[in-house]
């Protein structure tokens, strides 16, 4: 390596920091007007996930406007659906109007090639890159197949996940073969990214927390391990893997492959260090809620979660969840700006 | 004692027991048309409530219909609000009109006197005792202290939750003048049920999963421990407590002074009673969803969970949540009889 690596990959892989690395999940959302003229303009937000210009300019507009330490490609985890053959639209959350839910279906699933179906994804890393620089590191990222799929069974957002889980159920045969034509694409869908300038990705497991460690470990487990033995630039391109509502699952996520395991704000951090800490990095895990507190409780909050990691490498800081739309953009910038005070080594 | 204790009293207290009792919450619910067709006649849920024969009425109807172990009071975790001033409606989930934000919202809630302001629930207790006699136990139950100030401060149902735990986190002071109102109406409650004959309770801490367990142990340990404390008949009436989504909370939820933990769907019961089941007996934990596959499933499920446990007693059989209104009554009779076949000591 010619020159040294970024914070945030250093931190991931437990090397050498000079302070404590933070970004945040949906950094580039709604909460920033900057994006909410931007995503305006775009006219629908599935336009704004395939314009590459619009895309790349919301996604750095958190590194000018607040001062992460990394950007993430706007995009959102399930456009990569759309090339197999699933029928998308965001017109009142997510919404797909062909629904899987039979073994015809699924085998009607086509295994696009990522170029072909999401070629705008590779244009926006590369043109993240190319403006980028080495100011900060550009994050890829996918939805994991169990995610993927609730959506695809449900036919969007689901409170109690009832027709997934009574397919998974009923139909162990099916489930396995969702999951393994899905685990092919994410894999495939990775790769790409990480061909096309992504310096980490993340593994979103929104959903996989719904599952009791058995059923977890039966349908959920095999194809996470599956794709991160499936990526390229292993021990270069950190690998996170991130489950909401996880902490039942947080033995099982550090044995996954991952090169750092993403926690929602409920797991003490010190705990979780002790638990798994030896296995993995770890990212989070501040109460999203908490940036609507005043600035001074802010900061004593961002204290704690520091202090409960201790001043070892392995830690990157988020939320424990996407940031809420309606946050004061200056909050968030107390909370950069006090990982970067506090954490100095 | 003249006679044996309840199955379901010596499974909490880890006495011999000849099989696993089994209960499940919302048993008297809408997933039964003999209930649906109560409601109708009693016109709005809170009339249903506060109607002494048809509320004992829709409690005993799984007795008889699906076979379970125990009787529930029918009732809600909100209305003993109302003798605090609350101004509860059920018009389209649970509502208040006057929610609590301040200093002056909390200094003008009231600590009533349970038998003026709940007295529907003395007698519905009283009636159940005099019609089941010894069929089975009679539960009583509450809402816990942050879970009811959940709905308070937000002002009915939440999804995140943004309203209460800012003020929380802003204002600790605040946060526990309302939590020692709370826990003290909820001892009273507690032991007026306990007076007029309820043989078990349980408090549902349904939200307390929501925060970290800093913030749990800062914000909700102390009255919860406050409030078991504080039950009369200690070792007689067994109390549970239940935290949905509390997975990170299990350790001091079982030095909680609970003599039973309730459990959600997701953690291992094998692993939890090696965690604490040396302290507390454990309740559930069949994912609710399995109410809506074939009985061959529903089958191998509850003997999958029955064989974590193992033999010993100290295990309430239920599900990890609330029985959802789609499921097919004869799926639920499935699940009560294989918990009856499968556990015979």
């Amino acid at each position: 390596m010619s020159q040294r690596e970024h914070l945030l990959v250093r931190a991931a892989f437990k090397q050498e920091i000079e302070r404590t690395p933070v970004w945040v999940m949906r950094q580039a959302g709604r909460y920033l007007k900057e994006y909410r003229e931007v995503r305006e303009k775009a006219g629908s937000f599935l336009n704004l996930c395939m314009h590459t210009e619009m895309a790349a300019e919301v996604s750095i507009q958190p590194l000018d406007l607040i001062g992460v330490d990394a950007v993430i490609m706007f995009s959102d985890i399930l456009t990569p659906l759309i090339g197999m053959g699933m029928d998308l639209n965001f017109d009142n959350g997510p919404k797909f109007n062909n629904p899987v839910r039979n073994e015809a279906d699924i085998d009607a699933l086509k295994l696009p090639d990522p170029d072909e179906s999401t070629p705008y994804v590779g244009s926006i890393l590369r043109l993240l890159r190319s403006e980028i620089k080495d100011r900060a590191p550009v994050i890829g990222f996918a939805g994991a197949p169990f995610t993927l799929a609730s959506y695809m069974v449900e036919g969007g957002s689901s409170k109690l996940f009832q027709v997934v889980k009574t397919l998974f159920f009923n139909r162990p045969d099916l489930a396995r073969k969702l999951m393994k034509k899905l685990t092919r694409m994410t894999i495939d869908y990775l790769n790409y990214q990480i061909e096309n300038g992504a310096q980490m990705v993340q593994l979103f497991d929104t959903w996989a927390g719904i599952f009791s460690v058995d059923d977890f470990r039966e349908f959920i487990f095999p194809s996470i391990q599956e794709i991160f033995a499936g990526l390229n630039d292993q021990g270069k391109v950190p690998r996170v893997y991130y489950i909401n509502g996880g902490h039942h699952l947080l033995k099982l996520a550090a044995q996954s492959g991952a090169d750092v395991v993403g926690l929602d704000w409920r797991p003490d951090l010190g705990e979780t260090k002790r638990l798994i800490g030896d296995q993995v990095a770890l990212q989070g895990n501040l109460d999203p809620n908490v940036l609507f507190c005043e600035p001074e409780v802010i900061k004593a909050k961002v204290k704690e979660i520091l202090d409960k990691f201790g001043p070892q490498s392995g830690h990157i800081f988020n939320l424990g969840h996407g940031i809420d739309k309606e946050v004061n953009p200056d909050h968030l910038r107390v909370m950069v700006q006090a990982v970067k005070d506090l954490s100095v080594r």
